[in-house]
């Protein structure tokens, strides 16, 4: 009979400013949002090792304001919603991450396989004077885009495609078929705002997607062009990366969602 | 005859990140958006000084989205709306202070005096989690606040009132009599934001106001209490004084609009 641990686990949503970090992903390079929940979340549990999942592995930089992860505590620790929520986000001081809300879920549950969708969110600054307010959680583009045929580019998108000229090399996914059910562009003031909802994006998909519409906003491409991109399956038939400061992931979707009692 | 060095005025309307910032005046204490701007101007006039009028000396800590000044230039600088805002945004570096409009103005136009209204903007951030993305930019109030009743006892300010319940001990100005033409409070999310403009409002009368109306939002005040306090002229009577982090200058008018051009 093997030494098995007997555990809990908890989904947490988690918002946090990714300026400064390497995403979530522990690397010796700097601070992750894993390490550092993982750290807080072993804290709580008296020195205990806890592992995490997530639903979304941001990338250094990108931000987030509804990511969800889950947590295995051991199964003997006293814990409530209120203590998961405000003890993680004490011990994730000072650091700009913090856990919005916490609920207990079965073992089966898994916040990365269990999810039915994810949101991202992408703002770009649409001025000539560089963002002061908003430094670190834009993309500067000085010339002038125009949303409108943005928008129409965008939806030349939806839908179930090969998103293989969207998908960074060392993306890991198997099958480079994706079903984009949301992509939008709005104008607001001074910003551009790009969402898109997806069961699951290809790693750098919205930033790919993102750096090929700007092409479009600012007259360089049709937004025919988008969609002969699309059909080539050729990363290079598509526009540049956009930068991940921009990049926000918004949301992740469970059915049901472990969060509605709160 | 008296040497008098010819001058060429010039608006310009400033986005800066208050944080780590002594607000608008020159102290010797830390770094001033007038200082940094007179700094700026000063460069780009090759060295002769260029003083600054604002249209709102901001506290420590505040923020603005759109405040406005006005620069004298020595009369021999050849300038352009484009090169003063270019330049005096590049001599801004590294600071998170931005020119984002400059146009030229008759020597008779007054960033101050010429003004015909201000707004401010506040956000509170209004659950339980710290903020993360927003940490610095926010008011963080963790009991629920009641939007419709803050809103509700906000409009019992509106008009032309003595103020003294709503002035700082410092405050310079002569009278304590303003007309508060705007002062609404909406729920956006997690966020409460109150928005109030008038021709001219007196020292930390924003903050002063904010403050009484979190008293009602968290249901210690009735909505009544706040004409009993405006009634009262008495500082004391009202409520504590809103943190500066959540306020922003967000626009001052002027008629007509000297970057109307643009």
């Amino acid at each position: 009979m093997t030494d098995e641990v007997a555990i809990q686990r908890w989904a947490v949503r988690i918002e946090y400013d990714g300026a400064g970090l390497v995403g979530w992903q522990r690397q010796s390079s700097g601070l992750s949002v894993q390490a550092l929940l993982e750290d807080a979340a072993s804290r709580l549990a008296g020195g205990a090792p806890v592992g995490s999942i997530t639903a979304g592995r941001t990338d250094a930089g990108v931000h987030a304001l509804a990511q969800v992860a889950h947590l295995d505590f051991p199964a003997g620790l006293k814990l409530t919603p209120h203590a998961v929520r405000e003890g993680l986000s004490f011990h994730l001081k000072p650091h700009a991450v913090v856990v919005t809300k916490a609920a207990p879920v079965a073992l089966e549950w898994n916040a990365r396989f269990s999810a039915t969708w994810r949101a991202y969110r992408y703002r770009i600054l649409n001025r000539r004077a560089r963002p002061a307010l908003a430094a670190g959680h834009v993309w500067h583009v000085k010339s002038p885009l125009d949303a409108e045929r943005m928008h129409e580019a965008a939806s030349l998108l939806l839908g179930r495609h090969d998103f293989t000229s969207f998908r960074a090399a060392a993306c890991q996914a198997k099958s480079p078929l994706r079903t984009l059910d949301h992509l939008a562009v709005r104008r607001e003031g001074d910003e551009i705002v790009i969402t898109a909802q997806a069961r699951s994006f290809l790693h750098h998909q919205v930033r790919n997607m993102v750096g090929t519409l700007k092409l479009v906003g600012s007259g360089q491409w049709t937004p025919e062009r988008v969609t002969q991109a699309l059909e080539a399956r050729d990363r290079s038939a598509a526009g540049p990366t956009a930068p991940a400061e921009g990049l926000y992931l918004s949301g992740v979707g469970y059915d049901p969602d472990p969060f509605s009692r709160q």
